[in-house]
């Protein structure tokens, strides 16, 4: 989408800009040209996953812990027991809790005829911004169905909602997406011309993808059917 | 392995201990029974995977970037140009840098008839402690083949070994491995007594893993077969 695009519907009195403002920490020290602050391209990679990888300083420290995410507008939300330590850290001061959010998919390996020119294909968002814990119930509430739905789409409306015990000791943040950029690498492998006579193997080895098929809890209520949803997951 | 087995193995005079010693920061404060320091557990999920999320803090504000790693014994070693951010700040300092990496693997979805008990079947790592960039020649050579040999096993030996100059433009940090635990999730849907009879699916979806068949290179040199080792990765 360009400007000149976004002009020509003018029903759309606000319309997002079709991408994130670059900042000094957003943009790469290297391999410039793999960066991008393309909004939909930032959007179409936080969809394809639910896992990220939730970075925070703690005692002066870095702390990488591997958790759920989903998006629903600009806004990514985690979310955890009221016991685990971001989130406990979150609701200790009213700032908030600076954060880097990353999120990786792995697509190939390229394997070149020459060691340095091995790489992977990969597709990553990197989200810089301060969480903070979401007290409002309703919006609670939605962020808690979207973690469900960011997983297996449809799913929240198929299963029981928290009860007042469960909603009380989960606790969600919110990171709003502002300061965010997407990295990705592509195509084939790319040896030096004088290389390329070598005889080792050179390609690209796709990783699989996707879903095996479905194992039904043993003590499913009887005639309980594998649902839509997860027969096209 | 026990401290019982290993005091019969005498011919082992310093035998490493079975496992890492929990710290402060690697005892979580939730899911505690999760939690493992058992090193050929922590080896085994390091082994398995390639990516990790390395964090380090940067001007106060953390960073998580998604990089290659490898295992060679009970050290982890990344790579990078000697121009990205994380290889020059370790080459800053000669205390190192604090770094936290993450390596997580994810298997199965947990689809409970309850959303709290939604879930994630999953296997991570998380070490924490202080990355020095190695100047030694001959570590780096050892750890750039273990980087291509950790992703493809066996690959370094058939392809072209870094000249000086890819030499030189690659940094190698390393890591130990003191401060680690590991972090799973295994088994079936946990739902509440009360929740069995209802008419939702439940179950265990399992991903995907592995590879898709490789695409060789256009250019590859006449008669280069397909090698065994990636037939059977």
């Amino acid at each position: 989408m360009t400007g000149t695009e976004r002009t020509t519907t003018p029903e759309r009195t606000t319309p997002p800009p079709a991408a994130y403002t670059p900042t000094e920490r957003t943009v790469p020290t290297r391999a410039a040209q793999k960066a991008s602050y393309d909004r939909e391209l930032v959007h179409s990679i936080l969809d394809e996953g639910y896992v990220c990888h939730l970075g925070f300083v703690r005692d002066g420290a870095p702390v990488v812990l591997p958790t759920l995410y989903a998006r629903v507008g600009e806004t990514l939300y985690v979310h955890g027991s009221t016991g685990s330590r971001p989130l406990r850290m979150t609701g200790q001061a009213d700032p908030g809790l600076p954060v880097c959010l990353t999120v990786t998919h792995v697509d190939a390996l390229i394997l070149a005829r020459s060691g340095f020119h091995h790489s992977i294909n990969y597709r990553s968002v990197v989200v810089h911004g301060t969480a903070h814990q979401v007290t409002d119930p309703d919006e609670r509430r939605i962020a808690l169905d979207a973690l469900v739905d960011h997983v297996v789409p449809g799913r929240s409306r198929d299963s029981r909602p928290a009860n007042g015990k469960e909603f009380a000791a989960t606790a969600v943040i919110r990171l709003d997406l502002n300061e965010v950029s997407a990295k990705t690498r592509t195509g084939g492998v790319n040896d030096e011309p004088e290389d390329l006579t070598l005889p080792h193997w050179a390609g690209v080895v796709p990783l699989r993808k996707g879903y095996e098929p479905p194992i039904p809890d043993p003590d499913l209520a009887p005639g309980t059917e594998l649902p839509d949803y997860l027969k096209t997951l």
